[in-house]
């Protein structure tokens, strides 16, 4: 290793490190990662203030990162990064359902629930009924796929964000599982619009720019199931008015869904009638097969 | 915002985001992020596996980081971000002393003391007495200067590492200050060559990488004077056998000194006859005119 180093020579020395490196990814992603780093710190002459800057930031992301708060994967979805790696792999448009970005709100250790019940929890809000099948891309139904699916309250909030007002249980969650027909079908509140949370390091890159933090109106799902390739995915409202301005870019064209409205004394699609209005949300997600 | 994105696409919406933002240099930073986080994550196909183990690690360096252990900056060092930040602005091989990184083991509220003290704190080892003037670039003395000094032990452990040995005092780092010849001196511990710590997820990289942890003997100096530069550096044993390995890309040519040894016996420069081993480190560090 040279003790002459020029802001130039620095990015090979420091590449060659990695020489030694057994797994042949590793030194790949880290050959091209310094590169990238260092032309970035080159191109913008990041300031030595800038970077002490950028160590604290970087340590507060990490601070704020709880079991149900993700905000490093929050830094990734504002920085378009998420999205992308989707993309790369999944460019859409085919027989198969698009996929999207994860988001920061999917929690490990999910209630499971049946098909037909109320995953609202003591959530209060507009009845929403979600409606959907699971099909291979013959048109065959995937029995026994385990789906999982969160969304927010009608005021934009999810469970981990109200916590103290739900006793620390989780609700607008669950895992589903698809019957003979593919079929899966719950019962849970409208959800809303809402803002990604700004009231950490990310919400102070969202100022700084003046970007919205706005989501619009969605609910989420994960598809699993023997054979198949996983998929993430959601349904985005259709007029909803940040359709096309989701602050983590993760709409796309074919995963946008009608919510249905319907008045108070229309039949619900479990037969109740319901005495309040309600929303109905119908679709039929396509599997890619594991093979494919 | 298109709802028709691609893996091409989603980079120029994601820099549109930040037009708005009133700080031209905001703009110009992310702008330059973006394009440069779309492109490595391109290049190599970053896996949806990849970028879940990325968020994970980048979340355990943020809690790894406490007021003594700054795994961030450590990260920043080992991919020679740091170094090259330095660089960028401060070449060297001119009329006044190189700088070099801050490192992760700078503390802030550190004691003062006067010259000719001795800074070991509670810690043994072979004496080392250090002699240093500071000037300008004209030859005259920098009086009042302020002097961080920092140091390992014998074993290449900083007191921060030591704590429970220490009973949470600090030691082996003082803040001096300059005297009318812009003198500063002081007694301590000779220093060893040390791995930078292995235990937090950078010593993930160094292990995947095979990759040296180990930096030469050194010893760190920062310095403000009124009217000058501040002075980030260090001085590196020349007869280190990590010399020209050094895991943080720190060593610069001017900034090798000779740690000289003396037998008991011998005087050391505060007069004393000693009667064990010690070394001396002298030198010379000429600061930069703020307004140069």
């Amino acid at each position: 290793m040279s003790i002459d180093l020029t802001a130039i020579s620095i990015t090979e020395e420091v590449q060659k490190t990695f020489d030694g490196a057994e797994d042949e990814r590793v030194k790949e992603l880290f050959t091209c990662l310094v590169r990238h780093l260092h032309e970035f710190t080159r191109e913008v002459r990041l300031t030595s203030e800038e970077w002490f800057k950028a160590m604290d930031f970087l340590e507060r992301v990490g601070k704020t990162c709880t079991p149900t708060r993700q905000e490093f994967v929050l830094l990734s979805d504002i920085l378009g990064l998420s999205v992308l790696v989707d993309l790369i792999y999944h460019p859409g448009g085919g027989s198969v359902t698009d996929s999207t970005l994860l988001g920061p709100f999917y929690v490990e250790g999910r209630p499971t629930a049946k098909n037909g019940s109320d995953i609202s929890g003591e959530v209060e809000g507009t009845p929403m009924f979600v409606n959907c099948r699971v099909l291979d891309s013959d048109g065959n139904p995937v029995v026994n796929a385990k789906v999982d699916t969160w969304h927010s309250d009608g005021e934009g909030f999810y469970d981990v964000q109200m916590q103290d007002k739900l006793h620390n249980h989780l609700a607008m969650r669950a895992l589903l599982t698809t019957d003979a027909e593919g079929r899966f079908w719950y019962r849970s509140v409208t959800p809303l619009y809402y803002p990604v949370p700004t009231d950490g390091p990310c919400g102070e890159i969202l100022r700084a720019a003046k970007r919205s933090p706005m989501r619009p109106e969605h609910v989420h799902f994960w598809l699993h199931a023997d054979g198949f390739e996983p998929l993430i995915t959601m349904l985005v409202r259709s007029d909803d008015p940040y359709l096309e301005h989701d602050a983590v870019f993760g709409v796309r064209r074919n995963l946008v869904a009608d919510f249905v409205h319907h008045d108070a004394g229309e039949t619900a699609p479990d037969g109740t009638r319901m005495n309040e209005p309600f929303q109905t949300v119908e679709w039929t997600f396509v599997l890619s097969r594991a093979e494919d």
